[in-house]
């Protein structure tokens, strides 16, 4: 079958240790440590989670001259390129730089000196460093100058993000450095498309995507996606984080499973497919579902299994599908690449569906 | 401030009992009872909590005559439009109309025989009821047939959907029937945004939208909101239902949530606003976040409040919210319309924000 795929804008690539962002590179997965940077060992190992859970750069955040000294040791030991999120204070990036980042953020809306965006911009060039100009709506109306204030909360947030953006890029420009990423993030997914679709008209460096402070997971995953959806679909976004209160290990996994949606990268592991279950249901699907889930979660070879509640849809996923089973009254029919197998009966179908995914796998997908 | 927003794709307006589809009308939020729809009692009180958390039109399957049986004593219960989910058997379509069902969904995978089509739509035009045509992935593909088979299998499922559907949307257009809405889905967002793009190319008809059997809660609401965030930020859709293997009344929470963060609808009830947590934070936001958006579950004022754990974003969004507390070392900061109003100490802080969050909702937000 043919196979048709988003057609990407096209963008300047980026270096980021070994990863590109843009340039035709495939879309990356940021994650961010949630752990006090400080604490060298506690955040190492959290790198190293969310590394091993699909996260291609991992940020960490740097208040305070400690955060940044860990760098040092974190660093070394992290199999994905580490990201200084620097805010207010500009030593922390030379100092991040100093450290082995391999790319720093800064928020226009936090760190506004002319002089001292040179001083890191000189420092970052001379290292090799990537910078990410990213722009929150929390930080982009000016709080300092009363009339400055009030004429900039008359204009949309998504403007007004991009003006920023815009004073911003410039300075880079004047200093010839092109290693840039940009990102403008809302917390609502309107604000964040708007943004971004303006970002991809005005310049050529690769995008950032993400919605911040999005919420519990609940409306997280639901805002991240939207917005998320939107822009990739259109092509727009070159790396991505999904983000929201709670566990960052999820935040890596709704991030890749966002990519594999929208086919902007191969699945690795086990497809799962479950109906939404209704009134056709004769099974506890919801729960068969999730406990297949849970049990293939360690497969890395890309089969999709299907578990569905009735005979509606049931067996046109059996057909699309390398093991699938279609739940009746009591027991449950098992299939293998469309073909019925055999039928199982209602305590076994679990285990009869994990084995024969699991023996799909080993015969090569 | 100027509110920018979505400009939506133009489609005819058709009439599901009280609700108007497509035609400029707000995008409708559809939930579909998983109870068995022939306990009529259990059906109709699910159908009540759906309509209660925000569902616009129910859809309940109808697979027996014992369940279209059961329509006629929950249609009179509802307080929202049923909609009757309709495969295999003609029969059950007539029985639908006839027990009161404002809208009959036919999937063209299931029954393809043209007069038993004809009969539904005469039957239909004469009770005034609309019918959704609606082909999944999983019921696309012709299986009694091993040459046409091939064939099909060779072509991308979008194309293969569109196609099937024009089919039949090409009897109803020979049948002068026109309260018609059309949706394909796949479990894919990929899938589900090429060939609605192509339906909305191809047809005036307004457009469900959905993505099929998407998985569990955690992957479900990404490839639902991927793929309707897409779909909506283009002006595309115009009802629209989130579905997964999990509590049906989360499935419509998902869905309105989709909603405002596009901005396709006002917020009704409490926005929360929470940062994602990093090493800058220094209190447990989650937790904070978690409980402030439970106690606060019932306030139907649209009043914003923010949970922030540092002071990057955290004056920033203060500023824009309502209600707003930044967490610092053991305490925390108390923001209303962006003034800091008092300091709170640790285990305060949930209530100073819900006492506050009441407040304001009471004075009219």
């Amino acid at each position: 079958m043919e196979q048709p795929s988003i057609k990407r804008r096209p963008s300047r690539p980026v270096r980021v240790g070994r990863v590109t962002i843009g340039g035709g590179a495939p879309v990356s997965v940021q994650g961010m440590a949630k752990t006090y940077t400080a604490d060298a060992e506690a955040t190492a190992a959290q790198v190293q989670s969310l590394a091993a859970a699909g996260a291609e750069l991992v940020r960490l955040a740097v208040p305070n001259r400690q955060d940044t000294a860990a760098l040092r040791r974190i660093v070394p030991q992290s199999p994905v390129p580490i990201v200084a999120d620097v805010h207010f204070n500009p030593d922390r990036a030379l100092e991040a730089i100093d450290a082995g980042a391999a790319k720093i953020r800064l928020n226009p809306g936090n760190i506004s000196d002319d002089r001292q965006v040179r001083r890191i911009i000189a420092a970052a060039a001379g290292a090799g460093v990537a910078i990410r100009v990213g722009v929150n709506e929390g930080s982009v109306v000016d709080r300092t100058d009363r009339a400055r204030h009030a004429a900039e909360s008359a204009r949309p947030l998504d403007e007004l993000m991009v003006a920023k953006l815009g004073e911003y890029v410039e300075v880079f420009r004047q200093e010839r450095f092109e290693n840039l990423v940009l990102s403008a993030k809302s917390h609502d997914a309107f604000t964040t498309i708007a943004a971004c679709r303006e970002i991809a008209r005005r310049w050529n460096y690769p995008i950032h995507l993400g919605v911040t402070h999005s919420g519990t997971p609940t409306t997280g995953a639901i805002r991240s996606a939207a917005a998320l959806g939107a822009l990739l679909s259109e092509g727009i976004g070159d790396t991505i984080r999904v983000s929201y209160a709670g566990d960052p290990l999820r935040e890596v996994s709704a991030a890749l499973e966002l990519l594999y949606s929208l086919r902007l990268r191969a699945r690795v592991g086990a497809e799962l497919i479950a109906c939404p279950t209704c009134g056709r249901a004769r099974m506890d699907v919801v729960r068969l579902a999730e406990e297949v889930h849970a049990a293939l979660a360690d497969l890395d070879a890309p089969i999709t299994v299907a578990v569905m509640g009735c005979v509606v849809n049931g067996p046109g996923e059996a057909a699309n599908a390398d093991v699938a089973i279609c739940a009746g009254e009591g027991k449950a029919v098992l299939y293998r690449k469309g073909k019925p197998i055999g039928t199982v009966d209602g305590p076994e179908i679990v285990a009869a569906v994990v084995a024969e995914a699991r023996r799909v796998a080993a015969n090569g997908g």
